[in-house]
């Protein structure tokens, strides 16, 4: 005999609300991304007043973290990074990444969302995900020059490690230790962070 | 009123042979990757003689980059970055790397293959198909030391720049001039190929 377990720990006020909300911003997002969705559309969308989609979720960037079901809080983890200086950016962005991807709590989620990179809204995955939320805030934080140049090459080299050690599984890379790990990368990261551009 | 086009073009031989030994090499590879998989399994999975399958595709290297489909032979393609010596090795491998994908003809059956990099065989399509026929060449030609954890190290940025730049299509990335890209990333190559090791 089973029955049925009694519904706990629901956040306090209207669940329903709120899940429209973020059912209506996934759906704008993802059609339209970051930039061309407004809070304004989403709460159209959702069917209710533009002062509730603030009230639940603040800012355009808090609802898009709430939507991605981002693990962190990009906008809290990176601050070491900027803490650190420009000069030891590409060895400490290199630990905050390993951090979140060796921990399988941060890791299950993300492999989710890496999952959908390479399906036709992979380029906001990327862009918005990605560049805007995570790189954007250290390369604006650290005050590097020609940051729209930059951070891409950055992605371009955490994204292939994500998906050798993470998603594909290649060794040596995928039980490397995080200290390997950081002395390998470490120099590449920094050299497109602050080294000479073509 | 239309009429069927008479069939050209196709291959002398026994064609229907040919065709059953590569749907059995891909079903095979697929299952047990390249070093699990023999040619005599091949053959036998085909309904051949062993000796028909050499007399058709030649080595199992040759059978893999049949099977693959690939639009180039990475043993040939990849000889003058064995030429041009250890030293210019991350340039001239950065440049063959563009040459191949920035060609549309070579391009386009590339991305196709790489469309599978995150589904449950991605880690044969690296290991197989990317570290073993492509880079695998490269680094036994140049004769580096420790190849089996540099190699890797390369995988992890081209592949990441092929998901920016070719996949994804993320700005700048996406229209950066050959040149460029080669003063770029050769560098972070020619250091993973020669440079120090944790």
């Amino acid at each position: 005999m089973t029955s049925a377990a009694p519904r706990r720990g629901r956040r306090p006020g209207a669940p329903d609300t709120r899940a429209a909300i973020l059912a209506a911003a996934r759906s704008l997002f993802a059609a339209h991304g970051f930039a061309g969705t407004s809070m304004r559309a989403v709460a159209a969308e959702a069917g209710v007043d533009a002062a509730l989609v603030h009230h639940y979720f603040g800012s355009k960037d808090d609802l898009f973290i709430a939507a991605l079901e981002l693990p962190v809080d990009p906008r809290v983890v990176v601050r070491p990074v900027i803490e650190g200086g420009v000069d030891d950016a590409g060895e400490q962005l290199m630990r905050l990444f390993v951090s979140v991807w060796d921990d399988e709590h941060t890791r299950t989620p993300l492999l989710a969302l890496v999952r959908g990179i390479l399906d036709p809204g992979g380029a906001q995955l990327v862009q918005d995900g990605f560049l805007r939320m995570v790189l954007g805030p250290v390369g604006a934080g650290l005050g590097i020059d020609e940051p729209e140049r930059r951070l891409p090459l950055v992605a371009s080299q955490l994204v292939g490690l994500v998906v050798l050690r993470y998603v594909v599984g290649v060794e040596p890379l995928a039980s490397m230790p995080a200290e390997d790990l950081v002395a390998v990368y470490a120099p590449t990261l920094q050299r497109y962070l602050t080294g000479p551009l073509p």
